[in-house]
């Protein structure tokens, strides 16, 4: 299987995939300091909810190595300023907080090490919160596979592959999984306006990979649909509120009501680490709005006329009746599975 | 009120507005024969159903103008090739059906004419289309706007405007109308990949027209809607079955089953002309597949991996019980409409 290499600790820097630069240029910046890290974030080098986690570790531990301080609370004063920097990059997926968060607990709970030995321990931790990513994308492949039969054709929307995460993915991985178990797919992956992390990612992912893979506008789902010719969805999530409801990339809505008025099953595929308890529902998730640029011009060439109005949300939320499943490293909530009457309740459970 | 000039017989030699430069270039191209208007509906420089229909009609004209034969049916025998280069131009608007139809009776009501009487009886008839096609508009126009509200939130999809027709429009002519009766208006574009028919042209004519419009992405029209920003859609048909089903720019069907799903309504503007009742049903109308690079590239900059499949039809089927009015120059059936439960039944009436 062929190995994307997104996000990678050498040297004591941080090496990533350029993502901006895809399809056409493979180009892999290389980071000294945690504020490229954060730039890299903002900017959106790297995306994706887990990778984004993986990355902010990755950017915490970078900004430990360089603080020059040597008794723990004049260090934690700087590393908080790390962590500040770090979690404003991007405000919806919650991997980001997440993976501050754990990177702060290892530094409260090894108060007692020299600030030598902290920093190698903060190097440690990102390092185990990137095998994890894998190791979990794995799992939820393992798992979420079972959904599929031979010869399905699956739509995705955005771009949940091994670009999106520390490797493997999460709903690419799925469909990784499902290869891997000898099943044959057809995948046709909405482009994604306006960032175009399907035509440009999952599209280059998916044949890197050798799979069989279809790039649609994001307007023809529904007729596809229409025709028979999608039998499933399956996408990632940024956030995942307590009572199921998804936060993801904009028009993840939109394919989730198509897909309800065409009875076909609707998958999430995230690992645990999305899931927000402290959100009881998607209400509360707090919604990114992008540059309008992203919107009014492509590749740097404008297709609206000059100083048009432009809305940029860069995720929607769909609400947790639309969920047919979401698939985890624990596997997947077959209560919310009720695929031919949709009676779906919003609660849910791992 | 701002006129734009989307077509126009001078001096005998046709001339267009190129739909292709919009927004950023403001260019007439000058066609002195009916195969630079082929060639132009072929290629988009006009597009749009009634647009289409009145540029073939004047395709027509100018082909009859450039035959040297004299007798009847050596004459027609010519006019039968030029009919049929432009009826292989595009094959899902019916107008150009109808349109060369028209001109193929003046020929064959006036068989008793001389030569140079028909030419001119045909450049007449073409002009007469011309004339028609903009009092057609303004009916759809009057009729509509009483369906909309001051205040009101409306969404549009690809362009069904003044560009898409002769002049002022068939769903952006609703809009201009109800401007004109002095309500305010917001208006939602998408900007319909993957020619950008939304962000190109019902952009710029709707800022030509002082509107307040707002470009969006394909996908963001449900999250909109789930909002509650958005009150009601409207758009127009390349051609309309016999039962109502609306075949229309791609996404449409997306955007009904989207309006369905948030009850809200969903009109249709377009001229009688556009209903095709030798069509039973939507399935029987012919979608338009058009080259993969309009989904590839993107004014030249590719946006996919190379190589990548696609597919790219340039149209899709609304079936009739997701229209909830379908609004022409003769007024709007109210046997559609029945907004709150949506049990509207396909059979169409005018």
């Amino acid at each position: 299987m062929y190995v994307i290499k997104t996000i990678e600790w050498k040297n004591d820097t941080v090496v990533m995939l350029d993502q901006r630069k895809l399809p056409r240029q493979e180009v892999y910046n290389t980071y000294g300091d945690y504020k490229g890290v954060a730039d890299a974030i903002r900017t959106m080098v790297i995306r994706g909810a887990p990778a984004i986690g993986v990355a902010a570790a990755m950017g915490v531990a970078l900004g430990a190595l360089g603080i020059g301080v040597n008794n723990f609370e004049g260090f934690m004063e700087r590393l908080e300023r790390v962590c500040e920097t770090l979690l404003t990059t991007r405000p919806t997926a919650v991997n980001l907080a997440w993976a501050v968060e754990r990177m702060r607990r290892v530094c409260h709970d090894h108060r007692d090490m020299t600030i030598q030995a902290l920093k190698e321990r903060l190097r440690e931790e990102a390092l185990t919160i990137y095998h994890e990513d894998i190791e979990v994308n794995r799992m939820i492949g393992k798992h979420g596979q079972t959904l599929l039969a031979d010869g399905d054709a699956v739509l995705t929307h955005c771009n949940a592959g091994a670009l999106a995460t520390a490797g493997f993915g999460t709903a690419l991985g799925v469909l990784y999984a499902a290869q891997e178990a000898g099943k044959r797919l057809r995948i046709y992956a909405d482009e994604t306006r306006p960032f175009l992390q399907g035509a440009r990612l999952t599209a280059w992912e998916l044949q890197k990979h050798g799979m069989d893979v279809t790039v649609i506008t994001d307007n023809m789902a529904g007729a596809l649909m229409a025709q028979g010719k999608i039998h499933q969805v399956i996408v990632g999530a940024d956030r995942i509120a307590a009572n199921g409801d998804v936060a993801n990339k904009i028009g993840t809505y939109s394919v989730a009501v198509l897909a309800h008025h065409h009875r076909l099953p609707m998958y999430v595929a995230a690992p645990c680490s999305t899931i927000d308890f402290a959100k009881g529902s998607g209400a509360e998730i707090p919604i990114e709005e992008r540059p309008a640029g992203e919107v009014t011009a492509i590749e740097g060439v404008p297709i609206t006329p000059a100083l048009v109005k432009v809305v940029n949300p860069s995720f929607d939320v769909t609400p947790a009746d639309l969920v047919s499943a979401i698939i985890t490293e624990r596997g997947w909530n077959s209560a919310l599975t009720t695929l031919a009457g949709r009676s779906a309740t919003g609660v849910f459970r791992i």
